[in-house]
């Protein structure tokens, strides 16, 4: 169950890049609103308007950090038109995000137990005035997350809360013919590893899977060791969804597929017809 | 009016990058000299020898950290040649530089209210000594910052006050004949945002004003959200200064732009021979 | 003589990259642990898969920090295959890492004064378990670090000493028959200095050294400042090695090298059978 109490920790996910002081810039105002809170950065070089990439990598990460923490993650192209701000509930967790899809990924696993849309008019009492067009990272989310983070606030009484939030750029994967399950590649990371919105429960409940990606069929292995080097392997990786990488290589260049690419996983009976790799 | 008390926490500006652990030297360095201090990254990507680059972000960054904080930015293509090392006081903050141009936009913005040119034999006093032929970041700037934000010392007396500073590569701004004002691409954003050196206030004075960059005259609007997918648009940006962006896409790259094109507002009686976008 | 105590300081190097927020998840671990951490990034863009040059550049890093201070490095490709973990002491600082070449090139600089091979079944004390097959950096290293670093245990306790380390991938110097030392380029910096395994003490060593690199031989100076624009030259470094740089330029681009490619340092009566820069 829910139940949220500050612990100073505070942890920011942007599409801001490090070539730009934006992400340092959201850092001072919080300190000058509250000195006593501390950093960690995620990622901040989502793709720019990727705000579902962003929410996917929380929905991984969220669980290993300290009882109290708050993950702010702006990653807003509507920045400067109506949008709502929702803060969100998840165990002892807390997240503040605009209502982009952004959350979309967590909700889909069901790990969000509350969600409040933020209403405007309590921003004032935080500091909140002057808000520019174009950067409300720091001129409203920094504000009001050093209230959150600094204790000052209850996430409930920020506004009203809510049964459902936007789904938008989040797909759903869907139940196959052949006993499968279809997905689709929602982030390659640095390695080129195929990350798919396939939760690793679906993979396992299928019988002796094989992985069907671009016009391949690959064996799920434990780990990226199990296979050659060259060789292409599905796997279920560190935030339990299936992946599909390159033995010391990388699968999205070699298979030159991108994010939005279909996979599936297929149970042993009805690969026939796939080409094997 | 300037007035500095250090409180412990130092940004850091340099062209350093994160591929190697240059700037996680500087932190240990000024750890182990003041285990207190905490640190504030700004951006370590400032294209290698522009130093008005990083001064451009910081004259609209330091305003918003807390009463006390010491910006160093070392983007230093001197090193190991006879330059000055300059604090510089603004308000409640402070700065640490090389005098390279890299202060010349804060100072062109008037908000520098006191400059120091640090006299060397200060330095062995702070634990300045077996200072390297290229890592003066290292050797020099950090155990001089730990020194300042530590509280060691005050920063006017680390030598004499001067009057002006280098304003090496820091273009100014030009009156046109029709009314309006001339100046110059000074940054270019990882959003392909093209960033003037225009202040908002010389853009707001002209009547109805509209922006010329490249071979286009493009209008200026609030915020992106404000334009259609794909169109052009001037705006006040939220570090008040006029840039040119497209919505939902890339400026720089539609327009074939980087840093040092012509940029221009004009009022709307002479915009007559421009081509609209 | 070594003698950690530790400080709460931990270094992080790592081939993670800032695109996703693998090195954060880490610092979540480590804080859930031990709150009371804090962090310095060291570098995360290492290439992925190159051991040795995270280890290059710990051995010029880590004397820079305060005593008692831990360094964890994770780059390895081994992750999910038996491979050891070595906790080693160097001085006042400890470092973690996997045993895959990353330490030897401190090893190589005589810098590590004690290396214990850490037992697997300590590991369950300190919060390790349900260990995924592909991010040890999360499921073990970070919790391993926690218990290091907040002080629950003394490294020397974590396992045997060991005399010897994995080798994999450093390369040796070598004598050449005309008086000089042979070695390679084991890292290109974003400026594009080219780095080599050469110490500083062999070069000093040489009567009047030039440097030979490509099929170039330049002159050995000071500093970058003492060349003119565009002009090559050999060089000690702040890591007290051998580097080859362009002045305000880029050497690797210039000359079309790379890590791996070899480079000398050859005196003066040696030379003349090389074509000049």
């Amino acid at each position: 169950m829910y139940r949220f109490r500050a612990n100073g920790l505070v942890t920011l996910t942007t599409d801001f890049g490090s070539r730009e002081p934006f992400v340092g810039i959201m850092k001072g105002v919080m300190l000058a609103h509250a000195a006593q809170l501390r950093f960690v950065d995620m990622a901040h070089e989502v793709r720019a308007f990727q705000a579902v990439e962003a929410g996917f990598w929380l929905a991984g990460a969220i669980r290993y950090f300290p009882s109290g923490t708050l993950h702010v993650a702006v990653v807003d192209p509507g920045v400067g038109t109506p949008r709502d701000l929702i803060v969100a509930l998840s165990g002892d967790q807390a997240l503040l995000a605009p209502d982009n899809g952004l959350l979309a990924p967590l909700a889909a696993r069901g790990r969000l137990d509350r969600i409040i849309r933020i209403d405007n008019t309590c921003l004032v009492q935080f500091g909140v005035s002057d808000v520019s067009a174009t950067f409300h990272g720091r001129d409203v989310f920094a504000p009001l997350a050093a209230a959150i983070a600094g204790g000052r606030c209850d996430p409930i009484d920020l506004g009203d809360e809510i049964s459902s939030l936007s789904q938008e750029g989040w797909p759903v994967t869907t139940p196959r013919t052949d006993g499968g399950i279809a997905g689709v590649i929602v982030a390659v990371d640095r390695f080129g590893n195929l990350i798919s919105n396939i939760d690793a429960a679906a993979v396992v409940a299928l019988t002796k899977p094989s992985i069907a990606v671009g016009d391949l069929l690959v064996p799920l292995r434990r780990t990226y060791g199990d296979a050659q080097a060259g060789e292409y392997l599905g796997l279920i990786n560190s935030f339990e969804v299936l992946e599909v990488a390159r033995a010391r290589g990388n699968a999205a260049e070699g298979l030159n597929l991108a994010v939005g690419a279909p996979i599936s996983a297929v149970p042993a009976g009805a690969t026939a017809h796939f080409r094997r790799s």
